[in-house]
C-alpha cells in the first residue's frame, strides 16, 4: 500500500484524535475513509458494500461517543471496516480476512475497540442489552450502543432482545442500520414495514391539520414530550396504515434520518444520547454508497473479490474448464428435481444467492421460499411443507445451522419428517474465519435419532445424494463445502446410492484410510504420495449415520491400523464412530483419527487451514506412513 | 376410573359426533370436560391450569373446523388436554404422560388429529405457515390454525413466523390464547402490550366521535373494510399510546375477544374463517378457569401432582428427611453466592419457579432476570453481562437449550467468557417425554473449544461445582437432573473441584466403570449387586471436559475391560470422549459403553426409562458382569 501521509485518514490513530478534529474537517474524512476501504478492498477481496454505507455512521459514532469506554456492539461484521480502520487498524488493514492478519468481523480479543463478537447476525441487541444493565448495575454512566441492520433485525434473536430492552433499566441505544438489504434483499413484513415508514411522508403534511382537529376536539391535550412523541407516531401510524413495531415494544422510536447526513446524525445522536431508557434511531442508508457499481448492483458487490477501482470491474478468476461451484450444482440439481416433482421445494433464510437458490426462485417462484435471516423459522416451515406431502431442501449454512438445532430435532427428527437439509458452507470455510467454519454440524448431528447424513465427496455425488434424498422418505442431512468440486463435467447422470453404504476407492493391506466428503479428494493425493511406502486402502464412507456396518466390518477385521478423515471436529464425528463402532464389535485395530481439533480455528485460506489442521495431503500422508 | 354414561361427553367420540350436537348443549358439554380435566388429573398428574382455560376454545375450534382435514397446531401442549379427549382419547385419557399410555403433548404419531409435534414453545406459527402454504400450493382448501399463548409468543421464533406469514399466499389463523402467563407470569414489553390492548376500553367510546370529526375535516373516507378495520385499531394505538404490532406485521388483528364465551368465539371464528391472508383472532382466557384453588394461583397449579378435586388441596408427597430437589439446592446455592459477590446475576428464560430461580429474584430482585421464552436471548443476555464483568448464572433446562446452542458457540465460547451454564432437566425426565429429555447436551457441547463441562453426583457437588465456576474464569456447562437429590443434608461446606479433576470412588482389579453426574448413584448399587463376582472399581469423572486424563491413564494402564456409564445419547458423550482418549494413548482396553440408545424415548417414570435403557442399577450390573 502507497503511504498518504497527506490524509487526514494517516493522522487518525484512534478514535480520540477523531474527536479533536474541527467538525468542518469530518466530511473530508469520510470521503477519504470511502476511498481508502475501496483502495484496500480492490486488491484484498472483503465485503465492500456494507462498510461503504455505514462511513457516516461510524465516524459520527466515534464523534458523539466516548469509546471504547462507551460500546458500540456491531451486529454482523460487514459494516464495521470503517470502524476497524479507525480504531487503530489502518495500516493493517490489507490483511483484513488473511492467515495472521486482523478478521473480518469484530472480536473483542483484536481490538479494546470491538464490544463484542459478531459473526452471526441477529445478536447485538440482546448482548447491548446485558452491557447496558451490567453498566447500570455497577453504577457505570456508561452508554452502549447496538449497530442492527435491517436484515439482522428479521432474526428471532433480535426480536427476543427487542422484547426484553423496556424490562429491566437500562439506557440502551439501537441504531437500525436500514439499507433494504441485508445480503440479498430483505424479505418480511418487517422489510415492508420499513419502507412504508419513510414512504409515507404524507404525514408530515397532514399532522399539523390533525393534531389541530382532535385539540379543538379536546381528545388531546398538550402532554409530556413522551406523550406527544407517541401521538406523532401513531399519527404516522394511522395515514401510513401501518404501526411503530418498535413503539409496541416500549422502546422509543427517533427516524428514520439520513444515515448520510453526517451533521443531522450526530446532531440527533447527540439529542437523544442521554435520554433515560431503550431508544431506537433508525437511519436509512445506501450500500456500496460512493462507489457506482455497489450503488447499482449491491447484491454483486456485497463481497466482490477483487476488482478494477478505475473502470469499476470486478477482476473474476479465469477459469474455462474450471469445475464448478458446490453452490451451482445444488442449485442446478433443485432446479432439476423441481421439474419432475411437483412437491419439491426450496427454503433458504436469506441466502439464495450464497448457496444459489436463485435458480430455483426463477423457474418456480411459487415453490422458493427466501424466508430472511431466521434459520429457525426456515426449518420449521420447512417441517410444516413436509407435514402436509411437499418434499422441502432447505439449504442452510452449516455454521448457521447452529441456530436451528433445536427446530431439527424436535420439529422435523422427532416427526420422521421427509425432508432434506442441505448444509451449505460444510467444514472449514476460509477467510471468514472462526465464527463462520461448519465444523460442529456432523458431531452434532449424529447422535439425533433418526436422521440420515451424507457427505459427497464431489459434485456428482452431491446430485446423486440430492436425487437419492428425494426418492427415499426420511429426514436428510446432505453437508457440502464452498467453492469448487472436481469435476468440470458436472452434470452426471443420477444415480441412486443407497443409504448406509459407503464405496471402497482403492483396495491395499497394510492401512485403511476411511473419510467422508471432499477431504477425500486430499487423502487420494496423501495415498499417492504415501503409497510408494505401504499398501494403503480408501473407503469413502459418504454416509456418516447409518455408518455402513459392512464396511466397518471389513476394514475392522482386515485391517491392524486405521485413519479417519474428516473436515470437522474431532471430538464426536465420523473418527468417534468408527471408534464406537470397533469397540462395540469386539475390534481392536489402531485408530488415528485427524480432523479439527478442539481450538476455535482462524482465518485464513482453506489450504492453509488444513495444513495447519493437519488435514492437508502431505499431512494426512505423514500420519499415513507415521502410522506404520 | 368410573364410566359416565349419563353425560354428553361419554357420547362424543370424535369431533364429528361433537359437530353434531345442537348448539344449546355446547355449554353443558363445556362443563362436563372441565369436571372430566379435574377428576382424571386429581388422580393422575398433568398440566391442569392451561388445559381448564382453553375448554370453550377447543370446543369452539372443532365446531367451527372440520378436523381432522383442517388443522389445529397447538403451541406447547399443555393446553391440549381437552383436544385430546375430544378426538378419541376420553377414555385412555387417564393413561396421560404414563409409560405405553399417551403423551402429554400433541403427537402426531398419536393421533391424526394432532397436527404437529408441540412440546418445546413458539413452534406453532412457523409450522402453520408451512402447512397453509403447503396447502395453497396443493390447490386445496384446508385451513391451518395455530394456537399459541402469549408467553410462547415472546420465542423468536414466534417473531420469526409472524414476520414470514404476510409473504407468501396462506390462510393462516393465528389465535392468541392470551391468559397474561406462560407457566410463570409473562414478562417482556409484548406481555405488557397485551395487557394494554385489551384493558384500554376507553377507545370504544372514543371512536366514533374521532371518526366523525376525520370524515368532516375530509381526512378519511369510507373505503373498504380493511382501511377501516386499520383505522380503528390506529385509533385504538392513539388511545391506548400503544400500537398494534401484529397489523405491523401486515397481519389482520381480530380482539381481543372473551376466551370463554363460547358462542362469541364461534360466530367470530365461523366470520373470519374465510377471510383470504393470515389473521390473528387475539382471545382473552383464564387459566385454571373453573376451578376455584386453580384459577387464583395459576403457577402452583400449572402442573399441580396429584390433589383433593373436593377440597382444593394438592397431596404432597409425605417426605420428611427425604433429600431436597436439584432446582432448591440452586436456588439457594444461587443466593448465597450473590451474598458473597456483587458481580453474581441470575438469568432464566420463563423458568423462575421451575428451577427455583425465585429465590434470587426474591432477596436480589435487581440481579435476577427473567427473560420470558427466550433461550437464546438468555445465553446472548447472559454474554452481555459477563462481557462487562458480571459473573451470570444462567439456568436453562437441558432440551430448551438446544435453542440456544449457537448463543453457546458464537457469543460466548467464542469470546471465552466468564458465565454459567446450568442445565436443570439434564438426561430423561420422565413423564414430559421425547420432547424434554435433555439428552443430547454433553454430545452437542463436547466437541465446542474452551468449555468446561461438569454433572454433579449430587447435591453437595453441585454445590461445590457452583462456587468452582465462580471462582474459575471460564465457560461452565454444569448439568443436573430434575428431582431429588441422595443427601437429606444438602448444605455442605462447599469446597473447590478443580477443573479436569474426577474421583476415585471404590478400587477395584477387575474391570472399572466410569461415570458422570447422578447416574453415578445407579453405578454404586450396581456394583454392590455385582461386587461378589468380581472387583470392580468406580470412577466418578465429574468433569465430562476437560477430561481427567491422569485418571483415564490409570484406568488404561491398569484394566483389561471398562465400563463407561452416563445419563446422555450414547453416541458422542462420556463413553465416546473414553474411546478417544485409550485410541489416542495406544490403551486397548475392552470398553462397554451404557447410555441412552439412538431412538426418540417416549414418556415413563425415570425409573421404569432407565430399565428401558438399560440404565439402572440391576441392567448396568448384568453389564458388568457380563463384560466378563
Amino acid at each position: 500500500m502507497a503511504k498518504r501521509q497527506d490524509t487526514i485518514l494517516q493522522t487518525i490513530n484512534s478514535p480520540y484524535d477523531l474527536r479533536q478534529l474541527p467538525a468542518a474537517r469530518l466530511p473530508l474524512l469520510c470521503a477519504e475513509l470511502r476511498q481508502f476501504i475501496i483502495d484496500v478492498l480492490s486488491e484484498n477481496p472483503g465485503h465492500l458494500g456494507a462498510s461503504l454505507g455505514t462511513v457516516e455512521l461510524t465516524v459520527a459514532l466515534h464523534t458523539v461517543f466516548n469509546t471504547p469506554y462507551d460500546r458500540i456492539v456491531w451486529d454482523v461484521g460487514h459494516q464495521a471496516y470503517g470502524h476497524k480502520i479507525l480504531t487503530g487498524r489502518r495500516d493493517v488493514f490489507h490483511t483484513l480476512r488473511k492467515m495472521g492478519g486482523i478478521g473480518g468481523f469484530p472480536n473483542p480479543e483484536e481490538s479494546e475497540y470491538d464490544a463484542f463478537i459478531a459473526g452471526h447476525a441477529s445478536n447485538s441487541i440482546s448482548a447491548a442489552l446485558g452491557m447496558s444493565v451490567a453498566s447500570l448495575l455497577k453504577k457505570e454512566d456508561r452508554q452502549v450502543i447496538a449497530v442492527i441492520g435491517d436484515g439482522a433485525m428479521t432474526g428471532g434473536l433480535a426480536f427476543e432482545g427487542l422484547n426484553n430492552a423496556s424490562m429491566n433499566p437500562n439506557n440502551l441505544l439501537i441504531i437500525l442500520n436500514d439499507n433494504n438489504m441485508a445480503i440479498d434483499d430483505s424479505v418480511g413484513a418487517l422489510s415492508q414495514y420499513l419502507v412504508n415508514i419513510t414512504t409515507s411522508q404524507a404525514y408530515n403534511k397532514m399532522r399539523y391539520d390533525v393534531y389541530k382537529g382532535l385539540k379543538k376536539m379536546r381528545l388531546l391535550t398538550e402532554g409530556s414530550r413522551g406523550h406527544i412523541l407517541r401521538f406523532n407516531n401513531s399519527l404516522k401510524a394511522l395515514l401510513t396504515r401501518q404501526h411503530n413495531l418498535f413503539e409496541g415494544f416500549s422502546i422509543r422510536y427517533f427516524g428514520p434520518v439520513d444515515g448520510h447526513d453526517l451533521s443531522l446524525l450526530i446532531r440527533v445522536m447527540n439529542d437523544i444520547k442521554h435520554l433515560q431508557g431503550p431508544k431506537l434511531l433508525h437511519i436509512k442508508t445506501q450500500k456500496g454508497r460512493g462507489f457506482k457499481p455497489a450503488e447499482e448492483s449491491a447484491a454483486e458487490w456485497h463481497a466482490p473479490g477483487k476488482f478494477n477501482k478505475a473502470t469499476g470491474k470486478r477482476i473474476r478468476p479465469d477459469n474455462p474448464g474450471r469445475p464448478p461451484l458446490y453452490q451451482d450444482v445444488f442449485g442446478h440439481t433443485l432446479v432439476e428435481l423441481a421439474r419432475e416433482d411437483k412437491r419439491i421445494t426450496g427454503i433458504t433464510p436469506a441466502m439464495p444467492t450464497g448457496c444459489s437458490m436463485t435458480y430455483l426462485m426463477k423457474e418456480f417462484p411459487e415453490r422458493a421460499f427466501d424466508v430472511g435471516i431466521a434459520e429457525g423459522h426456515a426449518l420449521t416451515f420447512s417441517a410444516g411443507l413436509a407435514r402436509e406431502g411437499m418434499i422441502p431442501f432447505c439449504n442452510v449454512y452449516s455454521s448457521f445451522m447452529q441456530r436451528g438445532y433445536d427446530n431439527i430435532i424436535h420439529d422435523i427428527a422427532l416427526q420422521r419428517l421427509h425432508l432434506v437439509i442441505c448444509l451449505d458452507r460444510g467444514g472449514l470455510v476460509g477467510e471468514d474465519g472462526a465464527t463462520h467454519h461448519g465444523v460442529f454440524d456432523m458431531a452434532c448431528l449424529r447422535p439425533v435419532p433418526g436422521l440420515t447424513i451424507a457427505s459427497p465427496i464431489n459434485e456428482w455425488d452431491l446430485r446423486n445424494l440430492m436425487h437419492t434424498a428425494h426418492r427415499i422418505a426420511g429426514t436428510w442431512v446432505i453437508r457440502y463445502p464452498k467453492g469448487e468440486g472436481e469435476k468440470a463435467h458436472w452434470h452426471n447422470q443420477p444415480e441412486i446410492l443407497p443409504a448406509g453404504k459407503g464405496r471402497k476407492l482403492r483396495d491395499g493391506a497394510d492401512v485403511a484410510v476411511l473419510s467422508i466428503g471432499p477431504i477425500g479428494n486430499e487423502v487420494a493425493r496423501a495415498i499417492d504420495q504415501a503409497g510408494s511406502r505401504l499398501s494403503v486402502a480408501h473407503y469413502d464412507m459418504i454416509y456418516l449415520k447409518p455408518i455402513d456396518e459392512d464396511l466397518l466390518h471389513e476394514a475392522g477385521r482386515r485391517f491392524k491400523r486405521i485413519v479417519t478423515v474428516e473436515n470437522g471436529v474431532i471430538q464426536g464425528g465420523l473418527g468417534s464412530a468408527v471408534l464406537e463402532f470397533m469397540a462395540d464389535h469386539g475390534y481392536t485395530p489402531r485408530v488415528k483419527r485427524i480432523g479439527i481439533p478442539d481450538a476455535f480455528i482462524k482465518q485464513g485460506s482453506v489450504a492453509e487451514l488444513f495444513k495447519l489442521c493437519g488435514m492437508d495431503a502431505a499431512s494426512i500422508a505423514r500420519a499415513i506412513v507415521e502410522e506404520m
